[in-house]
């Protein structure tokens, strides 16, 4: 089965267009980290079971395992199994891409499998076509990837806005790039199992997008903490409200913090502010979406 | 200390510019992989030590450790602590980059503190300047950066290439920020300890490259198995023979497989080929540098 196939199933499953971001985010001055008491892995795993009637997917990020050495990597891959159990769909947010050769073994580790495979994986396009294509052939086996195109951050536009001699932007070269790579494992869906990642913070972006691949899903960073509204987030939906899915990793994994500080901090109430701060984002973006195909 | 000082002065002990590259392929149809008889660490290790009198760096690349998943990981980890006992810089080879939260963790992972630090890491500039800002913040810290600016694989073009409206590649827009990125920590050897990597299989975009980045010192892969010759793998060097470091990973890796082939494969096999392609590396580029400066 396409992922694409897999990942719109899901969606209308659930009801949901919303991701879980796993995103363990290191200690630092203002108290982010693991809640005290909790290991990382039972961070995560109390998260995701929380949110996930409320999500299509998790996505892990591999910085925040990574950068805890190997205890973090073993907590990657039995929050992997967690989720697996719980019927998610894992996407590894990992931006990786380098020569062919090693993007093969990139695949193998993300897409193959490894302690640390999942469902989709975000790929970096920044080395070219042949860096691309090893992950393309996991496709093939109902692997899915998100290619970054027009990333949320603030200086996204450094290289990724440049105007090239033809007056677009390098990122629209990239789209149409993603639209070719994708254009081999289009599913019953009518969307790509190769998709793309466009920040929500930039909606304006998004709508060029959707025109410049019509059947890819977009991932869509940068609703909740980052900024974006539920109507940003969702501006490069498909009329028919198909082709985006949203990520929120700080506002759903640090729900808790959000609560009255007397409350004594357990794992029931990390569940508790996960599981109410998802069911209210699911239902946020679904409004967005319905007041969109409403308009005009 | 810099890390660009630290790098020159291995570069003047050893008389050398060449990097390891510890590339553990995967077993595959023209089987590569682990010699039979050595685990992935021993056989890292073996070729480590081997080569360790005529290399300055290695540079272990993260794909295909992480394609071995945890096991992959733990290997890394000692292998890196070996090449600590023998004296060598280390070179992360990870290509990352991300949202500047994000990036802080993969610079932690991988300049901070954890089983898997290096004294420098190559880092994707496609996210533009925050996802490099954290990295330039460990640089601080004595530690080194290689930016992708102009890779060495066939597709590299695709992007890095793209005329801008002024008329110049993307590349040199890259070009032009790594040396902003680098103007604060340029070390008594005038060099800086924010790097380039430029493919040794494009000669000519080197010698601009040196135009646009004086200071920078410039990692080139692509030398051996990729097809570029010593000549053209020096070609950005400066008029004094400094600030260039050339890797091979596969032809030192992989030298004892150019032998006989009814020799035994043992330990042994491995690593005095190793020794042999190290040091004929070595002999290469010095040639090819002298060459260069005895050149009208």
């Amino acid at each position: 089965m396409e992922f694409a196939d897999r990942l719109i199933e899901a969606r209308h499953g659930k009801r949901s267009i919303a991701v879980l971001g796993v995103d363990p985010q290191l200690d630092s001055s203002d108290s982010l980290g693991i809640p005290s008491g909790l290991t990382l892995t039972q961070f995560c795993c109390e998260v995701i079971e929380a949110a996930a009637d409320f999500v299509v997917a998790i996505k892990p990020q591999l910085a925040f395992f990574e950068a805890r050495g190997i205890d973090g990597m073993k907590a990657l891959a039995e929050v992997l199994t967690f989720a697996r159990k719980l019927n998610l769909i894992t996407i590894a947010d990992a931006k990786r891409g380098d020569i062919g050769s090693t993007s093969a073994a990139y695949a193998e580790a993300f897409l193959g499998g490894t302690d640390f495979a999942c469902d989709a994986l975000t790929v970096n396009p920044f080395l070219g076509g042949d860096a691309i294509a090893p992950f393309v052939a996991h496709v093939r086996n109902g692997r899915g990837l998100f290619v970054l195109v027009r990333t949320s951050n603030p200086s996204s536009g450094d290289f990724q806005d440049l105007p090239t001699s033809d007056g677009r932007p390098v990122w629209e070269s990239i789209a149409e790039r993603v639209r070719e790579w994708g254009s081999g494992s289009i599913g019953a869906c009518e969307m790509s199992s190769v998709g793309a990642v466009i920040g929500a913070t930039y909606p304006r972006q998004a709508h060029r997008a959707r025109e410049l691949m019509p059947n890819t899903i977009i991932l869509v960073p940068g609703y909740g903490a980052q900024g974006a509204t539920a109507s940003d987030a969702v501006a490069g939906a498909r009329p028919d409200g198909l082709g985006v899915i949203v990520n929120a990793s700080r506002s759903l994994m640090y729900a808790y913090r959000s609560g009255e500080s007397d409350q004594v901090l357990s794992a029931s109430r990390v569940a508790q502010a996960a599981h109410d701060a998802a069911r209210a984002m699911r239902d946020d973006l679904n409004q967005a979406l319905a007041a969109r195909s409403a308009a005009p």
